[in-house]
């Protein structure tokens, strides 16, 4: 089934992203599911919730267990959420006695959203990365075009000249400010999610603080209370992809406009049509928009899911993944595609 | 891959909906576009524009011809469409001097709208049957508890008793309109795309008109003029999806908020927690809500991509693609779940 | 107070619309009230509902009715709505014994949804002229121009020539099938809403159909059962709303670019710079572009409130008055600007 | 006219906020227009660029200037913006030979963009304080009824029991991340507006980054370089307002469930109705909920806006005025209501 066109086996070719799509894949997905059980059981051990014997039985059950997806997947239509059926599975895999301790004061949420929060550190690493790639192409285009003159266009009319530096600034500028702005919010992002049933964490006592605190910082994330109902960092992120692939549609446009007056822009490798051979369609201009526009529309749903009810809104919870993973590919594609149609450009100006 | 839940293998379990789905595979797809090429070869054998020999040569061609997928995924990340490599591929399979009568006339978006249009053909008669089941349930659930007596329910407070006729009623009635409004949009969605370069099918001269009727006829489809930059007839499809779950996210809700309160529903079947084994969670209620809210925040990317600049636009058009396909499975896991919840209302009122 | 430019008394000069917006200033809006709660009474005299002489003290008072709005102001921040402080307001003009009688069976909502229907019925009279008047000034354009050449573009590239013609057809098509669309929904759309307390109209017994019918006669809209909490009609009458700028909006996007390009349009009367004396920006062209975005935004929301929970949801009904006055006074204002633009083009192709 | 329910006499004492919304009147956006220029002639005399005389001359023509606004209006209609009109107002009054010094070396953006800043510098310190009075009425709230027990309900089912000190964190935590993300963000918000014709004061030479410097800090605001075509940082800050909103609608949809179920919440104040006067509607909850999708809403609209091509967008630039005021308003009266609510709340828990 490839009903979005960044799982699409043709289509993801311009509009996906490998690396950023990969952390989606269930694969990624259960890999994580599964390292939160296992970190929580080395934290709990350390802190002496559980007995080491408990998790040395979890650590070893855990290094050759394979989930049966069928299963997995018939849960998912009862439950709702993956993990009550992984969780009946791992237990299987561990036995008794030690059985009892797998997924000890954690519920759900608690998995599924820091299995989500592993997987966001690495799409920060590599979204990061092409973002610097982004200014510093873009850097090169000014070393090599900036002097030379364009026409500055206001409300789609000539209205006097500048140079190409003028306006590869308004494209590089605001991606420098998107590279800080990444670095305030990851701080509250990549923190992990450990409440249990409703957030108080109460089958651990006075112990819990300790064990969170141990469980962050096996998984590399930061510590921070529970926020199983507060989706601020998660909607706060995705403004801040939208705000990326804005950026970069509006380099899409400039660029598609410019090849559409022809005379400021010179673009090697367009697009060929299957009607007129002489075309050469500025494709990942075009698709640069599409990204842009695309985001934009699906951030007004991770603010819908801001309203989430109680201690845990299903109804909430599920928008977010049926729009976040799409927001983050949807945004690597863009910077790859911004990347490359950056090389693309073998004149500016003029 | 499996960035969106509509293809995950687990959560597809829960979200999608298979039947649906096929319909955007890559095997259905290009098994649209090639019936658009076969129809089209024999349409214009038949109104004189090309020999019979030449249509004989492609049908042959086509009968066994399989793309190679990996080249169509660079044809894409280069053209933005597929069509000009997989024109490239079949033209090869024909071969001199039949080739040359491949395609012919035609343009990339003829293909590759006439080709949704195919498929939504397909989408529309499953989703129809799927709306008529939801008629047929609601009934049946009145027939069986109309009579009983609920607590009307304004503004989040006990209001006055009704009967939960009273409330069935407000949840099918809208799906009666939805059938109407389903049969009304039918004639404007599902029509042929034929247009050539630029929608004046200029190779065809005084043919155009003739060649197009047939085409439409011959893969079943309404025959109108080209609609290559005239997106309403897809939007107003897609504003009816939206209304669709629109109004199954209204009974979601309501059965969610009868779950929460407790006393006037009694449903089976509820999903388990992996924290707190005694909950029952209304799983398939939420995941309506989670749906109405999903389509409704697309939507308004289907009308953005109204605004379809000139003859032809990459950036309007992708951006249909990579909504609309998800709203489609969307409403059509929709209206499955919706079924399914209604089955397991064992007791509605008092 | 002028937060939203089609309010504001420099804005709306462009971007609003007269005669809609008048449909929605307080003083329109209490008349439409006053109309339910007299037509109301007429009904209910006419069933045998209420005595005549009831009637006749209603109708007596109503004719010299002012409300205090300061009341009415502070009423609807505690109740959320102005009908309760306002039949209070109703009821003390009346006097006793008939002010029992004032609003008899009726419930806030029976009043102001058909309030806003009745408003949206003299709009959708108005919207449905500027319609008219657009597609008679396009055909004019093309009786003018449409022989002239025009190069085609297609991805933002010039493709194959064709004729002023086709792209006027392009841009006049949609509003034609506008027309048809809004005839179909009409009848859904202009209904009275008469439910009483939940909707059943209990204070009515046997008489409560009559009455219905009745009170939808005296208004002049269509009767139909109580649809509190189904905005399918509304929800749906917004998607044609958006679909109206959606078509405009591509208009407006293609004479900016061949604004832009220059050489396939003039235009008399563009926008003044305060920088640069010499540009003619092509102000309504950008406006027909800003309101198309806009509307498809605000669909979204007009969907979201489609998840109207129970017998009334106070979120989903506010979110609604928070929408679709505006969409109606956008929409309006894109068909007087595009008319107008149309008649600012005074050479198209060559 | 009062399209908006912002501006509407009667809803606005419910969904406005008075103090937000008198930042977008008329008066104070001329009154910040001409702030900008009488700064910008002050400055250009600083930096000597013009002659004091002509500051004199021009300072003390706006000490009594007062618009034409009629003209205004039909100025608008024309060129899209008010300022070619005012400054052509402006330069009546100034006289010659003074008035060729009038808004000197800038354009039309230039006054508008910064006059925007000026009016939202205010409207962050009114946001900030009633975000701030909302965390101390959390507080409050918590140390009176924190230690009592509340059910948790996690997918709309009874969870475990906890104490209304956990529900009260989750409401109040959010806010103060706010506060937090208002620090980062204000430095890239709170920025003056200055580039000229396209973005390189090309009248100022030299003394361009010197005369933009005194210009901001004349107006109390940072200086940057020009961002007219980079909409970021106000994108950011709507995305921003949509979080707070979104907490909020969180805080009002939990209570308006409390109240629903009844047993956990004790609300004084609630909203009457025409029907039922037995009923206490949460209706201040419930605008919370409508006013977060609302914002969550208008959010896609301001990125949609990124797109702005070129060194101007005349469509980009007017669709942002048609939402942030919106949103601005929106956000101040969810914290109004919120901290209303919060009062209204005589019991929580038990």
């Amino acid at each position: 089934m490839t009903v979005s066109p960044f799982d699409h086996p043709l289509l993801a070719g311009l509009l996906g992203d490998e690396e950023a799509a990969r952390h989606f894949s269930v694969e990624a997905d259960i890999a994580a599911l599964l390292d939160f059980e296992q970190a929580l059981a080395e934290a709990q051990a350390e802190c002496g919730v559980i007995r080491h014997e408990a998790e040395a039985a979890i650590v070893k059950a855990l290094a050759t267990f394979r989930p049966d997806t069928a299963k997995l997947r018939a849960g998912v239509a009862t439950d709702g959420v993956v993990v009550p059926e992984l969780v009946r599975q791992v237990k299987a895999a561990v036995g008794a006695p030690h059985d009892a301790y797998v997924h000890f004061g954690a519920t759900s949420q608690d998995v599924i959203d820091t299995s989500l929060v592993l997987r966001l550190r690495q799409v920060v690493d590599h979204i990061g990365l092409l973002l610097g790639e982004n200014v510093v192409r873009l850097t090169g285009l000014e070393l090599e075009f900036g002097n030379r003159e364009l026409m500055a266009m206001t409300r789609m009319q000539p209205a006097i000249p500048v140079t190409a530096r003028d306006r590869i600034a308004a494209w590089r500028a605001p991606l420098e400010r998107h590279q800080e702005r990444l670095k305030e919010l990851s701080g509250r992002l990549l923190v992990v999610q450990f409440g249990g049933a409703a957030g108080t964490l109460e089958k651990l006592g006075d112990k819990a603080a300790t064990v969170r605190a141990a469980l962050a910082a096996k998984l590399g994330l930061g510590d921070a209370p529970q926020w199983h109902s507060q989706r601020d960092g998660l909607a706060e992120f995705a403004g801040w992809l939208s705000l990326v692939t804005g950026s970069l549609g509006k380099f899409g446009q400039d660029v598609a406009l410019m090849a559409l007056v022809g005379a400021d822009i010179k673009l090697s490798g367009g697009g060929g049509s299957s009607a007129m051979p002489h075309k050469q369609n500025p494709v990942k201009a075009e698709a640069l928009v599409a990204l842009a526009r695309f985001n934009a529309v699906q951030l007004s749903g991770m603010h819908q899911a801001l309203v989430h009810e109680q201690e845990r809104s299903g109804a909430a919870w599920t928008l977010e993944w049926l729009i976040l993973p799409q927001m983050v590919v949807a945004t690597a594609a863009a910077l790859r595609l911004a990347a490359e149609l950056t090389a693309q450009i073998e004149s500016l100006g003029h």
